[in-house]
């Protein structure tokens, strides 16, 4: 089954918009048990649409276009295809209904522009839009119009915002393929989420190993992403299952601490299902992070019966007030230093009245480093009941990926404690 | 001038991460002038990636490429080029040698596989990789050879992991295009972001103005993300300047105040500038948000000096410890209340000693709602000398979503005073 992703905008062409689409998309199919064979993007240009979309029909069973059945005048995707397919348009009246409504039902006066999107290509399915106004469109295009042999495709176009496309694709797109698209063979796909080892030396640990089973038809895939190395096994047919389970016997006997998660698991979620399997809590005192690690953890849902509050302490004055770390404590060892993160650890883990706390302290840049203390120097903290432990790190990077990384170890750290209490 | 971007990665394929490359590159071109004209992604396929640069290379002056270069035995780009481009491979020493130092400085073993990655097609020109060990490719093929016409094309590969492929491409590949790529005919864009309407609204109110304008060239594109729209101008040729800036007056008549940036400005950094300007502070006091705020703010170079803090207070017992909120406030109205959230305002001001103090406490969800205050609820108290502010809001999203929107929200909220305070 070959599917491709068509996402117009021009705003992607520009770099003004980080397209989260074809992540999105992809991973809901890939649970189907389809995997989408290309993505494409272009700006929003009658043409490029036009041509696109063509190939994609000339090669796909399945073409998903996205963006472009908006209100305004850039919004052309609907007028392209319905010329491409030589299908009038008319006004269908249950869109110009719900768009009534949507407005009504904010107490908003209907912008006249927005009518345009109750017109529907004659032939297409139209799937109403529960958090906007611009319905999904589907048609079925036959085989040999663009594509050789008798297969028809399917061309779904959805709207561009993710809070419309996310919902519509969910209800109602999911049932339609199930019920039109062709079955694929068995596909399995495990992944597992690493830290602590760079790509390569994932490598060297499990691939001999695993070679009997790759000459079976498992297939392995790397992504190194800073602070993390994600190990995928993918196989197909009648012993899938079998394949991968032994793998994944395989893969934790040779990497036993270095998987936090599997598939879509993140640290954050690892850590605070540990907590609550362990009925523990958790604080955080954050300086260079600002915030991040107490944001990561309240992203999971549950974490509220885990999380036991957080303080941001930028300046030396926050830290005293915030979390009672004495101001010689600072002054002797300076605000990055072994001595202020552990202060500021035990401080939260006690005013906080928790079982651990988290604290970071470092120079996240990019000034600030001193030739002891570079830029990108951080010292992270872990209190628990009657130990504290300190680690040192230098994590030169932007900003944003310093905090990233910082909070990885971070995290890890509670991680590898968590287990080794439990245990 | 045609600009096509490729990128390759199985793990695209199965959503199971994000591409951002694609809005960096797309970006980063923008700003030399140079619109891409089409991206694409396909999975680390040998026969997928063959065909995709060569539809890329019949079209375009440039193609990027990104991933593949790698030692893991997935990384199969480089061959692959090779042979379309008939080209052999050889072992470049000073690739061989940067790997071992690479290896050698970090006082780690060096993996033998790691030593494909100095394999470099013999006309290409090398790009040293000062961040990881995986070279740069660069390769000029001829006109004629897969596009019709005299002129060559430039296809250029670069490493997948962002922090080798961003000061690769910034130092090393921009040169180069500068040098090799033919120019850009003269082209504007400027980006305003507004916020507090949706995109009907915003193009009912400047269009018929800018109807002038338009017919001299000027394009607008609009881009709605959910608590945001993003408002896209663009001419071309010798009269860009001054249709843009003409288009510019109008726009920031007709939308006063929803406008609180351009260009890749965020709202966090126009509120943090803004304080900088006036020598204010700013404290949070976060329930529903955990932290989020806190950190949007600390993103932005500049913050320390005027972030005095923040309190992530999920708890009813945090929100008493850490902000002084009086208990009979929580029994009386509820932690989710009006009240609540101006005693948290008012607390986390007067404990962080700042001049304004934004706080918010909600109902996340997905659970958690009443009747009276359903799921999505929010509060958000803005505290300023002898003064508290409370709106409320339901956002009724995801968590994460439920996170932006409320933090917009309020860090709006703070812009709209910090404006007419400073009036």
């Amino acid at each position: 089954v070959q599917i491709e992703i068509i996402n117009t905008g021009s705003e992607l062409m520009l770099g003004s918009v980080l397209n989260t689409h074809q992540q999105w998309l992809c991973r809901e199919l890939a649970k189907l048990g389809y995997v989408v064979t290309r993505q494409t993007a272009v700006a929003d240009s009658g043409e490029m649409i036009e041509q696109t979309v063509r190939e994609g029909l000339s090669r796909a069973d399945l073409v998903i276009t996205t963006g472009g059945l908006g209100p305004t005048s850039d919004d052309i995707t609907r007028d392209r295809i319905a010329q491409l397919l030589d299908c009038a348009l008319h006004e269908d009246s249950r869109v110009v209904q719900h768009i009534e409504e949507f407005f009504a039902h904010r107490h908003r006066a209907m912008p006249g522009s927005t009518r345009v999107q109750a017109l529907v290509p004659e032939s297409a399915i139209v799937l109403p839009n529960a958090h906007g106004t611009a319905p999904g469109l589907v048609m079925e295009v036959p085989g040999g119009r663009f594509r050789a042999g008798e297969r028809p495709s399917l061309l779904i176009m959805l709207p561009g915002p993710p809070r419309e496309l996310r919902p519509m694709f969910s209800n109602q797109v999911v049932p339609l393929l199930r019920a039109k698209l062709p079955a694929m063979e068995d596909f399995l796909c495990r992944t597992f989420l690493t830290t602590g080892l760079g790509e390569s030396l994932v490598e060297e640990r499990i691939a001999p190993s695993l070679r009997p089973l790759i000459e079976q038809g498992l297939e392995l895939g790397y992504c190194a992403r800073v602070g993390e190395v994600e190990l995928r096994c993918v196989a197909r047919g009648a012993s899938a299952v079998q394949i991968i389970s032994q793998a994944e016997r395989t893969i934790r006997e040779l990497l036993p601490d270095h998987i936090f998660g599997v598939e879509d698991e993140t640290l954050e979620s690892s850590v605070v299902h540990l907590l609550i399997r362990q009925g523990r809590t958790v604080s955080v005192a954050e300086s260079c992070t600002g915030g991040f690690i107490a944001h990561r953890l309240t992203n999971v849902p549950g974490a509220s019966a885990v999380f036991r509050g957080g303080f941001v302490t930028y300046s030396n004055e926050a830290k005293e007030e915030f979390l009672g770390v004495r101001r010689e404590i600072i002054r002797d060892h300076g605000a990055v230093s072994a001595e202020t993160a552990r202060a500021m650890a035990e401080g939260a883990r006690h005013r906080a009245n928790a079982d651990y706390a988290i604290a970071v302290t470092g120079i996240a840049g990019p000034s600030g480093g001193t030739e002891e203390k570079p830029v990108g120097t951080v010292f992270i903290a872990l209190a628990s009941n009657g130990k504290t432990r300190v680690i040192r790190s230098v994590n030169r990077y932007d900003r944003e990926t310093f905090k990233f990384v910082t909070s990885q170890q971070a995290l890890d750290m509670l991680r590898r404690v968590l287990l080794k209490d439990q245990a």
